[in-house]
């Protein structure tokens, strides 16, 4: 007698889902990401990787970190073909592509080919990159690179970096040392076991004075035997929380000895006798850090969207308690509460994905005008001021994004229930490798208070009259402060929503800066004191950024469908936000009570309107299987099938029983009766009862 | 020429935060745990399994999953002299401590103890428990069990399970039988290699006719040798996010017979002739349920303390930054932002703890009251009345307890900077481990959405002027809608500020439900369309009641400085909560914008008052390096020391480089100068050209 099975099957709720989508799919692709082209050489690598043995991703949760490791160098060799032949712009999109499938191999290869080499661009002279580039660096043949910079007691504060390089003018040399366990290099991605030379950060020391840090190209391994170098120590960091792939280590150096040349000496030079020549001016590194956030901004939209198109797929699937008189279950994406859970999350997905691309476009702009202007263009202060806005923005945007797309896996793997537990669905690997993106490059807490810092700045500057560079622009509006809604809720009532309460934030931030320091704090004390308001500040006003980019390239698409399902979206971010921040809001009388009970009733409706096109709007992710990995997720629905067949794969029954002989037999066939009474043995037993006597007693 | 360390050293930091304690930490320790005794016992159990080689937890990352689940059995047989000789008392109490310091075996102890048992002991008749006592079912010996509730297509909707039991009258057995892929039994923890039979509910049938779900005791594996039994698949569900040291499998089910006398039969029963009798009321589960959340709550508590005690103490002793003309860096916890980040969480975590004890307390009293009362008891609908009460209070509990520990132990994390990305630090196990609270017992999306359901009903009776049970009587003051501060944000005017708001969002819920009832909407419907505003009342009125309870501990306690530090920890979380939801404070005019400024300024300044007690305030946590199992978080302060010491032994250099022949050497020994050009290989070149020229065309 078999129990009736529901009807329609997984995979047609999902072809349903699909029928008659009111846009284009394939132009609401090219829309997110940014060009047709772009899009094509996505499909292209997906469809490389997913052929290519050791990209297989489906065994991953079942191999050991030593297996991991040895399938990232496996990796590492494939690329090397790319890194040799294709142009910059290619690869760098193959890379952004490899890193949201394989985000333990991307850092590898970045550290590698970002860090070390990024290292060498930006801090060797002209003939020291040559150099370099003899011995193969550019093709990563000869030479392959770490980057020595974090220690075990710092982090943050690389100028408190305790390593010492100290000139002995005798030899011409730099000796590399490690003065105490703190100083010890600490978290160095490959230097465990897969590099031979290191960019390694120390204090330089000449004639006894220390000079700060600069970067030493250091050989830590011979290169045809691949033994370490005399004097110098490596162990293996181990475990991680995630990225396993990667092989983290630790180095300590014992007075190593490298060639004076071996300092980079782009900015600061050392001469042959020991004559140290500082740069004129402070090195210029807002652009290089400026392309790490761009691309950290559009990786946590990118992974967001990831575990989001498993979870809203699983969701349409999904099927639980038959509400009224149905006898099929109710999908749980037709539930307003599983609505709520998901829809405001891939709007957000999507806002940050297209302020990845125009920051991109921003930040290549920039460096253009950079790297063409000379110093006497009357526009350069201009545009530094915009490099230096879009820097400070970008910090809080790095900061932000990446809380975001960490909370969104963790809500995409709750709403999957029980399943997104399973090592299978991708979620629990997805949080543990993208959790670290909160910490490196900045703890987001500290570069929140950098872009808190900033803001605070910049409204003084705005006080005093100055016209400020287009991403604080607003605050030169001072009606702004006290501005109400027109009760519209259209896209433009909220983006003057979000430039009132961030006006306000950031007043409150700079007059409690201001106080403080008519109080007789120092500048830093007012600083950390205001830390509170200036986090407040950095937090307002980075997701009003992000709304704006978001508006702005929407409002400049063709008004066709994929534009007006794109403009619910934004509006549906806007007002989610607005709900989430109300208490700022209702602070700065920017909306009231009533006009909030109507955000609410707005955000409901926005949830169930673009429930509606919810699975159009996840495969215009243009996710393949292979890189979601997650059989929940499956693009054609089948999702119980394949999760057991996955399963089934992972964890074949082992022949024999590993341990029921030596445990489980005993336990079941012992007698107990020849056991003594515990009381006497634990001797605890007088005590406990004078402190219950006492209890009684009181 | 040594870089001079800094002093003082971080054992000695520590040791300058612990001199002088403005409490008595063992007083503390003691308020803290419920009783002397309590602390005492848990001393004691910590002691034993710190020197029990089954309980080492230090080596527990570098285990293999299969490593772990051996593992799990040889602490599963060490605990059976204790389950047996025992006091119910104290084994719960030492099964409270195992669940800190090992989630996994703790899970997998309680599937046998706590689920399997339970299900025997609400659902067995006398004779069915007798029988199953005389097979060793109490002493873990004969028997060991496992629960076969949750089905790959069916986990919250119990009563939509799809694995039938099919009486045949002509054996006197019933048959079960899995129908199809979507009923295989799905995350049994126990099944996959050490449990000999299975608690499974299944559709029970006799007649042709459906009776709903019962519970059928079945034999999955030959006791002697360990075979499956006839009928009986069995597979391993494989790797977890956490909680790897427990066995996780599925089972299916084909025509597998069992006696009718398996069937629990206390409620329901079915004859020799197959009449089904049902009981005359339906069965009242509320009891059980309401265990298994307070004992959830209490562990979130502890579970955060484990994290937090971790996390400030590493705050305390890592330095970074030297500000202002000091040379010392500064200490972490002296950051106002750092403050900010742990502060108002240890507050939270110490409420919960107290929350945890009192619920306890209820319960006991409730049980006690409801066995010892006769039918016809003129209070026994009060009391019934105050267990629904806190039934539905405990399902917010549960949610919202859960999700904050998750929260805390993911921003203990974070504030560990890149430490707290190794696994050595404990916080990725930690956080793994816990996850599954938000899930299991009830996803608390829908817990919440249950509490939210029960607070509408209590509006309505509220209304119609009823009597409400304590957890909710503020409902019954109808001032306190429109209520005011009196600006003195003291303990009692917070508490009002919370029953303000509580009321105010009920309100809103309930009256959301009615308009929708009115509009025409079935009950079920307009209960799902106010989801949002459900959710949001449980979630309001559970922070409330959280405070409440805390709160009235501390009020209890005599006047000593172990309670007026208890209440500045009061005064913080029920001051920072109110920030953290300051939306509903401003909106419902509780508070106005100046008094949420001063809201904002109290927390501060109670974030950095707390922070002067906070090593003390930890150190009463009772919590032992070996439960903490973090270097980071160390007694003694040798942070740096402990974590390279532990990171050194977990992961010995092998003799031989794994793959260096293979995959390294060829990469740095190759030449390039034969590989062809891409381009014409690839064939998108002409494609992407196209593109391009039509862009540039546009």
């Amino acid at each position: 007698m078999a129990f009736p099975r529901p009807k329609p099957t997984t995979m047609e709720t999902l072809a349903m889902e699909r029928a008659n989508p009111p846009f284009n799919i394939r132009k609401m692709s090219i829309a997110m990401h940014g060009s047709e082209k772009a899009l094509i050489l996505k499909e292209k690598f997906m469809a490389e990787i997913a052929r290519h043995p050791a990209f297989k991703l489906s065994d991953i949760h079942d191999l050991s970190k030593d297996e991991l490791r040895e399938r990232t160098m496996e990796k590492f060799a494939s690329m090397v073909y790319f890194v040799t032949n294709e142009s910059l712009e290619t690869f760098q999109l193959r890379m952004q592509l490899i890193g949201i499938a394989d985000p333990s191999f991307w850092t590898r290869f970045g550290v590698a080919y970002g860090l070390f080499l990024g290292a060498l661009r930006s801090g060797a002279t002209p003939n020291q990159l040559s150099y370099w580039t003899d011995r193969g660096v550019l093709g990563l043949n000869g030479v392959i690179g770490c980057f020595a910079m974090t220690e075990l007691a710092h982090g943050s504060n690389v100028a408190g970096l305790e390593t010492t390089a100290t000139f002995d003018r005798g030899s011409d040399e730099f000796v590399i040392h490690t003065p105490h366990l703190g100083a010890t290099k600490w978290w160095i991605g490959g230097a465990a076991s897969t590099a031979t030379h290191a960019a390694v950060f120390a204090q330089m020391i000449a004639d006894g004075k220390r000079h700060g840090v600069k970067t030493f190209v250091t050989q830590l391994r011979d290169t045809k035997t691949f033994t370490l170098m005399p004097g110098v120590t490596i162990g293996d960091i181990g475990k991680k929380m995630g990225r396993d792939g990667i092989d983290n280590g630790y180095i300590q150096f014992t007075y190593v000895r490298v060639p004076r040349a071996h300092m980079l000496m782009k900015h600061t030079q050392v001469s042959r006798d020991g004559v140290v020549t500082e740069p004129p001016l402070a090195q210029l590194t807002y652009g290089a850090l400026l392309g790490g956030r761009t691309s950290m901004v559009t990786d946590s939209s990118n992974s967001a969207k990831k575990a989001l198109t498993v979870a809203v797929r699983y969701a349409a699937v999904r099927r639980q308690f038959a509400t009224g008189k149905n006898e099929l279950e109710t999908q749980l994406l037709d539930y307003p509460i599983h609505q709520r859970r998901l829809m405001p999350l891939v709007a957000q997905a999507i806002a940050i994905g297209f302020t990845g691309l125009r920051l991109q476009v921003m930040y290549e702009d920039m460096t253009q005008a950079l790297d063409t202007m000379e110093p006497s263009d009357p526009n350069l202060n201009d545009i530094l001021d915009k490099l230096k806005e879009t820097h400070a923005t970008s910090a809080g945007l790095k900061a932000f994004c990446t809380w975001a797309c960490l909370d969104t896996i963790d809500k995409c793997r709750q709403s999957c229930g029980g399943h997104g537990y399973s090592a299978y669905s991708n979620f629990p690997l997805m949080y543990a490798d993208f959790a670290v993106q909160c910490t490196w490059e900045g703890d987001n807490t500290i570069l929140s208070l950098q872009a808190g810092r900033s803001l605070v700045g910049a409204w003084g500057a705005a006080v005093k009259g100055k016209k400020l560079a287009p991403g604080v622009a607003y605050l030169n509006d001072s009606s702004l402060i006290s501005a109400k809604s027109d009760s519209s809720l259209s896209l433009s009532d909220i983006q003057r929503a979000w430039n009132c309460v961030a006006s306000n934030v950031i007043k409150k931030a700079a007059e409690e800066y201001v106080r403080l320091l008519k109080s007789g704090k120092s500048k830093d004390e007012a600083m950390e004191k205001c830390s509170q308001s200036r986090f407040i500040a950095a937090k307002i006003h980075t997701i009003g950024y992000i709304f704006r980019l978001f508006k702005e390239a929407v409002e400049e698409m063709k008004d066709d469908e994929e534009s007006r399902t794109l403009k619910t979206v934004a509006k549906l971010y806007g007002l989610w936000q607005i709900e989430e921040q109300q208490g700022y809001f209702l602070k700065y009388g920017y909306l009231d009570a009533q006009q909030m009970d109507k955000v609410q009733e707005s955000v409901d409706a926005l949830c169930q309107e673009v429930r509606g096109v919810a699975i159009p709007l996840i495969d215009s992710f243009a996710l393949s299987d292979h890189i979601i990995n997650s059989p929940l997720g499956r693009w054609d629905g089948s999702v119980y099938e394949s999760y057991f067949a996955q399963v089934q794969a992972a964890n074949p029954l082992p022949k024999e029983h590993p341990y029921f002989t030596r445990l489980i037999k005993p336990l079941l066939e012992r007698q107990d009766e020849d056991m003594e009474d515990p009381g006497s043995a634990m001797g605890l037993d007088d005590e406990l009862k004078e402190i219950e006597e006492e209890r009684k007693g009181e």
